[in-house]
């Protein structure tokens, strides 16, 4: 239900007309279009019909050598044999869910969390545990009670720049969760599509890095290079990633072969060290443009977050308002974004929320639509619901 | 099982110095490699951002359009919003097996079938019930018999070139499996990979032709363009298709927006009607070089099909033949193929039967390949399986 209710709402934010904060999408200013052909030029000269070629569905041999670094550079240490590419965050998601649920078992999230996990997850039928949350991410107490209340089967985080909310775990926090999943023997899925994307402040290590035996590791270069190519890749302790392998054998064989190998090279290559600056320079002044936005335009009663990342800002309001219905007035000012609502499992909770996405316009843009969401915002608390 | 099994084989068979009549792959010379950086300039200039972007579920709006000829061609008619374009047909198979599979729910498929079919089908736990056949496929009376014995929640069949067999249903049968569909009212799923590759005889129209209301069909380019690319899709009745999108939604969100963008460049460009006579050329001599060498080799006592296109040939021996055996025997002299039993649902099946590819290896090649097979054979029958 939530996910058809998004998906009506990203129809509608992607109309002629309206501005969207509602989607999760990179700006297309930040895709390296220019350097496409060279990419192609590269990958045909080095392997031929092999780029071509089903391939391994562990994945593609200069792909996973290439991400090696890639991943050291972020504290993820591995080998190639290390990692498997899935097609995209969501290939990663949905081999999880295939190997690790069955009906009735228990994944514990956070409150709010990703819809999209959400949406692997669901096809098998697990019950959600929810993890408490303040402004900086999960509440390790409430992690470490839930996993001793419930048989837990995984955890499911997005500790860095988190969707829906921008929020970062700090580090004594992913200290204590890597301490808490060793001592209950619980595997963590650390989603981290994000932490590339730091426009302030300092880069915190992955908590696999504190406990590589009991984390599943994902990451995508869908925000730094492309998401249309749908690459992701997980990082796993071996007797689950040989079962993530069988699994996704019958789901997709592999992933696209040259998408894998434009992939590599686009980092073998150093474009990628050499874009991003690129698009933290796009980004950059969006954050900004938001959040001066939001302080100008929101009346008393709201409080937002300040992520030092990501893509996304998260607003909450007085106890009593709805979302829905401010989205509802927004939209018919021609601004669209996402209820907060939909992102927890318990649809009682974030009534009163809002998730604005600030990369996929710019900051004059973002200026004008926050004054119309604050409009609306407004004209609901007047209206007090009716 | 089977798969892990048949898993082994293909990685021994890729060894080096190993020839492969065990894989499915086309033949590296029958990609189109050379035309590759042009469709990626022709895509940067028409799509721009686009095509590196995230993209709806359905599929790529160029390449559905693009698709709606090409599967006119083949005798399906359908508009753009009658068909979704998944990550190869293993992205359709899972997708079906998601949306109609409940444990326990009765699938019934050709004895034997396409082992990838049930690579995707089984993490959703159905229940097999085969149709009976002889050389020209699926007898209707079985067919007919299984679906008033069982409550089949839907039929699987490769009606043309069937991988492993190589056999074609003729028209007769197919119009003949049309109406015992529509008297059940049972959904088949008509998988049709091969068709383009014929190298003799005349097309047969798909059984989807004669019951669109009852047949979800599903094709891919991966035989005409390059595998590597993971581009397949789906046409099916409007409530069916719009749970796959749903379904997939969570499995990997879109295709490779690039790959489609590629893909339907090769298709309006012209590209496909060039490269499928090449195609054609290639396979021909192959396949009358496997067929001479299986009657030039083989012993008294064996059979194997004629098939009319694309990439398997399947042969029979005598009774209490240990095809698993031949295989061992074969690959310490250097030749890989795939034992037949590995295809059948009842693993009581088949023992006796190879399956034997055809496209990946040149005409003398392949005579050598079949000589090896046959001492093979002559080894194994000599020693009785001892």
């Amino acid at each position: 239900m939530e996910a058809s209710a998004i998906r009506e709402i990203l129809k509608v934010a992607s109309s002629p007309g309206v501005i969207s904060l509602a989607g999760g999408l990179p700006a297309a200013e930040s895709f390296p279009l220019a350097i496409m052909q060279d990419l192609m030029a590269r990958v045909v000269e080095k392997h031929g019909a092999k780029a071509l070629q089903y391939d391994a569905s562990e994945g593609f041999g200069p792909l996973r050598e290439a991400l090696v670094p890639h991943l050291a550079a972020r504290g993820v240490a591995v080998d190639p044999s290390g990692l498997v590419v899935f097609s995209g965050s969501q290939g990663v998601l949905d081999a999880i869910g295939k190997v690790l649920i069955s009906p009735g078992d228990v994944v514990a999230v956070e409150a709010p969390t990703y819809l999209g996990a959400l949406q692997a997850f669901n096809p098998y039928e697990p019950r959600y545990a929810e993890i408490a949350t303040d402004d900086h991410g999960l509440l390790p107490d409430s992690l470490d009670a839930v996993l001793t209340r419930e048989p837990v089967k995984f955890v499911y985080l997005v500790p860095t720049f988190q969707n829906p909310t921008g929020r970062t775990l700090p580090l004594a926090r992913r200290l204590a969760v890597a301490e808490i999943l060793r001592r209950h023997g619980t595997l963590l899925v650390e989603d981290d599509p994000y932490s590339d994307l730091r426009y302030t402040g300092e880069r915190v290590p992955p908590i696999q890095s504190f406990a590589p035996e009991n984390v599943a590791y994902m990451s995508t270069l869908s925000k730094t290079f492309a998401p249309g190519l749908r690459v992701g890749f997980c990082v796993a302790p071996a007797p689950l990633l040989r079962w993530l392998v069988v699994a996704r054998q019958g789901v997709d064989l592999h992933t696209s072969t040259l998408g894998q190998a434009l992939a590599a090279e686009y980092l073998v290559g150093g474009h990628l060290e050499r874009q991003l600056p690129k698009i933290l320079a796009l980004y950059r002044p969006r954050r900004e443009a938001i959040l001066a936005a939001l302080s100008r335009h929101l009346p008393a009663g709201f409080r937002w977050t300040q992520p030092e990342g990501g893509m996304f800002v998260w607003v909450e309001g007085p106890a009593g308002l709805d979302a829905v219905r401010v989205n509802e007035r927004a939209l018919a000012a021609g601004v669209a974004f996402v209820p907060g609502r939909y992102f927890f499992v318990d649809e009682e909770q974030g009534a009163a929320t809002l998730r604005l996405n600030f990369t996929a316009a710019d900051p004059e843009t973002l200026d004008q639509a926050v004054e119309v969401i604050a409009a609306a915002l407004i004209a609901e608390l007047a209206a007090g619901g009716k």
